[in-house]
């Protein structure tokens, strides 16, 4: 069962605060086992990338055979059935559209004293997207990082992902070719992070590095981060649902359990109004893992880490869902009342309305990233976008006249700080 | 004498490749030192906080004392001078006009098949401010990064300062006063940034962490980050001046000696394309270290991480300055010549263009922000900004009609990935 809470109930405050606290990450001391690695990637490069890969994906690696030829690539992406083709070309156009609506637009305006100040946002050389591998290798994720990074006008960008057993997953190849990865490298873990972060002897290094991971990947992108950068560490899957009773409960318990399947860390919240309707859906959830394919990590994530709060109307829900800062919302109720519960709301990754829009839509079809903050870092950050690909510089240009206006002041504050030369390098030029 | 390369010469490519590989941090172990400070924090809270405290900055320091009170704040700040209070004014001002102009913009919109689909800004609701204390107590920061978080709409900020032997600098009481700090704490270091963090009894969390700091401080964002957002990991101030032989020698020199004066491991280059001139500038430096209060320090940086580059014109510049990737880049030369070199630089943190463009116009008073990218960190990274203090949020909202053009697709994306809740969460609303 999952908890259950009651925001009417004394008492709420604390557990609803402890059960916030609760770590549903698995870090340890990976730290430093990622820092041996990155380490030994530096030194050796190639070598060191290749010993790893062989350890831990696949035996038959070698330096000849670690870059996926545009060949193989075809290869495996021919064998995907032309409904899922389609399907991830649609996918691939919408997250494309979208994406170019959140470009952001150069500043450049001379001001009163004839000052000219810019911003002018470029796209970074070159990008490295992390890809995992295995059963988690979702070709949708492909999707996600590079579709931005090719809308924000990136020049190179590096796809890695671990073949375990050295196969290729045909789904993966064909996103990565539609998506339009310049290079593809079949290496994970930190080894992979390291190599792109740091460059090997034929490896480039690359300025940017996205993607989601497991522990590993997580330590070293945050051990790389400065070297070049990186996007934000993505944590477990988390939905929370704020639902009234008219919804169907099967529908909900649907929502729940989609990110419940991710994994047994993944976390699923009901926010209900009702205690019948919230009986309701965790019958509902029953009935469906009875079905489910992943039961197993969906039945064991929404136990361990899945809750129930009751609210007495979902102006009490707010706070409660600020204070979760959750990956994925979904208000399912009519659309007026989610709209304007949506523009109270403070803190979300990603906010889904009304009735007819589950959250699963916004993993694949929608066209908003689902590169998405969690571990409450909806707090301090979005989504993956085009901006993780942009970097903005300034622009200055004084003309002697607005230098005479500006000058003063920045002489007055660089006396104030005792910088000389600052004040020199301007009074000089004002003639003083 | 700083370092003298020919772009022309044989040996050019590996002799620059050397000088970008040098490594001007001194990071060493302190990774270790914070990691335990930081834990300490987190169990101890205002206990710890105050230990480290009174070992690294004041004696005196207790948990009462450790708020600076609106009152100690002003009466510090009154003992500004006029001058200096009207020049913070007018920077203040000029900072907020052109980060104002940074404010991104909301995205919303319906597209063809009914699907609204929208990004919405919003800020943090609590942004820590580091200000470092002592010697390198520059107001200017304190405007850098308040005015921004400002601009931004945080609620609450909250600036940390080490008070060394208990004193407060007026200039910078008066800089947080003018730029709207809300908590001022006479605390610094890896324990500040902890306390920021995780909270203590007294301190409350904030949800992002921006401003410079020595190692220690650095370290420590670095290992916050995920619990907190942080902005970039500031290094050494450099300075780039590509500069042609019209200039006036004295006035680069000036340009040069403004960076190098920060810390001796700052970094000052002249790109010349006429070795008369870059002579010229060579002993106009040595003329103005003559005279240079902090020429010890400016010297220092000037030959240890300085160096002068030939090249036989600008164009041969552009890849040295793109490699370099500089915080400031100055193209002192005639001023359309400027703006079309600059529209062809890739990798800066802020361009400064024409012969009256110090800059320190920059550190002050232009308008944009002084924190900025260093150690080759431009080439993914742009300086502080609004965005910094905000965070976008995907909104989505499918009709009925809308989800049955999107939900099949998204059902056959589901199923490739084996994920059985995804698409039942769609096809259960399609009445499927």
């Amino acid at each position: 069962m999952p908890l259950r809470l009651d925001a009417s109930a004394p008492g709420f405050e604390k557990e609803f605060s402890a059960f916030l606290g609760r770590n549903r990450d698995t870090d340890e001391n990976v730290d430093r086992v990622v820092a041996g690695i990155v380490a030994d990637v530096r030194a050796r490069g190639d070598a060191a990338v290749v010993d790893y890969t062989a350890k831990f994906d696949w035996a038959g690696i070698t330096v000849d055979n670690m870059r996926i030829s545009d060949g193989e690539r075809s290869a495996a992406a021919e064998k995907v059935p032309a409904a899922q083709r389609e399907a991830l070309t649609f996918a691939a156009r919408r997250i494309e559209a979208f994406h170019r609506a959140l470009m952001p637009k150069d500043v450049d305006f001379t001001d009163a004293t004839g000052t000219r100040l810019g911003a002018r946002y470029r796209p970074v050389d070159a990008a490295g997207v992390y890809v995992p591998g295995g059963t988690a290798a979702y070709p949708s994720s492909v999707l996600m990082n590079i579709v931005p990074a090719k809308v924000a006008g990136v020049g190179r960008i590096v796809m890695v992902v671990p073949t375990p057993g050295g196969t290729l997953n045909p789904l993966v190849m064909l996103a990565a070719e539609i998506a339009g990865a310049d290079e593809v490298w079949r290496i994970g873990g930190a080894q992979a992070v390291a190599a792109l972060a740091y460059g090997t002897q034929s490896i480039k290094p690359v300025d940017k590095i996205t993607g989601p991971g497991n522990a590993y990947v997580a330590a070293a992108k945050r051990r790389v981060f400065g070297q070049v950068g990186i996007d934000l560490i993505a944590g477990p899957s988390e939905i929370l649902v704020v639902a009234d009773r008219h919804n169907d409960p099967q529908w909900i318990a649907a929502d729940l359990l989609s990110q419940a399947e991710h994994d047994p860390s993944s976390q699923s919240v009901l926010i209900a109004d009702n205690a019948a309707f919230a009986d309701a859906v965790v019958r509902a959830v029953e009935v469906e893992l009875e079905t489910l394919d992943r039961a197993e990590i969906a039945g064991a994530s929404w136990r361990d880490n899945g809750a129930v709060i009751l609210v007495p109307d979902f102006a009490a829900a707010l706070p409660i869902v600020d204070a979760i800062a959750a990956e994925h919302v979904e208000l399912a109720m009519e659309m007026a009342e989610a709209e304007a519960l949506s523009e109270k709301i403070r803190h979300a990754g990603a906010i889904f309305l009304g009735r007819h829009t589950p959250e699963a839509i916004g993993d694949y079809v929608a066209g908003t990233n689902h590169v998405l903050p969690t571990s409450r870092a909806a707090r301090f950050s979005g989504g993956l976008g085009v901006a993780d690909f942009l970097k903005r510089t300034s622009l200055v240009a004084c003309t002697p006249q607005s230098l005479a206006a500006l000058g003063p002041s920045a002489v007055a504050l660089a006396d104030a700080e005792g910088l000389g030369a600052h004040g020199r390098s301007v009074s000089l030029r004002m003639g003083r």
